[in-house]
């Protein structure tokens, strides 16, 4: 069984805060009524739908796509049932959950059940990032469009990204349930960018 | 082992015939001397670098993407060695090759010693597509931009397309070796088009 965790695209998609300019645009380039094969242009900021966030996008000067270990991104990941924690995942929450050294961490949250922007998203708190990295756990997968809501100087993405914790953003997890499962996630290979865009599915362990 | 056979993408990538038009663009649309994070926008042509064909790019009213099957994207893979074929792999080719049925088979060629584009880069001729058909393979992976040339009526789309056999074009196979992988190929889960951008890896068997 393959679960496809990853948002589809198209142009009317949810975007942070609802942005207009953020939507992803499609152009048919080339069709079957005026010539011989069909083409399409899209124009996408690299943050929308499911997408890795590397440390440039948080950090001055940090590492990009470039320094990717796809190593990280294929292997065990577990689903954590978080939908009835409200608006953000605190170490307190976290600590009730069986986390260990190297998991991958995929919050299924009430954000995979909206179809458009929640302006309340369920977040990560920094507290909670925090005891992640003291857990040394590989990356961390969530359903919202942000690891984080806008909080001041970005903290948690902050102290995910500098210390080698993958963030994964824009998942969708509904049909999935808490468990644990093999996980592929393979962003696109574009060149020294703050982001990629991702297929990413899980398959039973 | 993972051997990521995917073309990076960069703003001078090769693209076909070389059109200027037809390479993608960056903009940097947020950066930390402005502001607190990074963020890129990208225009890009579905058939840039390492992409998956779907039948309505050769088809009118074909397939799209909503009919993928992902399962054929992930499993065996028959790297084959074609640096000294020429131009054109053609059905005398193939026959003295080991293909079987459900065999997904990646055509090394001496494209993937090529950064720029190869006017006379190497392609799959109709017979040869024909053969494969009879086969019954599952798909088919070229480091050629293209799996033809610009032949008249694109026989060798058609003939694959339309019989259920996978194309995947604009792979990079210098560094590997002929021989069977497991291949993972994860296009973007882009709704209704007629061609995906993708990462694809190998690894050992």
């Amino acid at each position: 069984m393959i679960y496809d965790i990853s948002y589809p695209l198209h142009p009317s998609i949810q975007v942070y805060n609802d942005k207009a300019a953020k939507r992803p645009t499609f152009q048919t380039v080339a069709d079957h009524v005026t010539g011989s094969v069909h083409e399409t242009d899209i124009t996408i900021n690299l943050h929308t739908g499911t997408h890795v966030d590397y440390p440039l996008h948080m950090i001055a000067n940090g590492d990009t796509s470039d320094t990717e270990d796809l190593s990280l991104l294929i292997g065990s990941a577990k689903v954590l049932d978080c939908t009835n924690v409200g608006d953000v995942i605190t170490k307190d929450h976290l600590v009730s959950m069986a986390i260990e050294e190297d998991d991958f961490l995929l919050f299924k949250t009430k954000n995979s059940f909206s179809e458009h922007f929640l302006f309340d998203f369920t977040y990560l708190s920094a507290d909670g990032a925090e005891y992640l990295r003291q857990k040394n756990i590989r990356g961390v997968g969530t359903d919202g469009l942000g690891i984080e809501r806008a909080q001041a100087e970005h903290p948690t993405h902050k102290t995910l990204l500098s210390n080698g914790i993958v963030i994964l953003e824009g998942l969708r997890l509904k049909d999935v349930e808490a468990g644990l499962y093999h996980m592929i996630c393979l962003p696109l290979n574009i060149v020294g960018v703050e982001a990629s865009l991702a297929r990413v599915i899980l398959t039973d362990d």
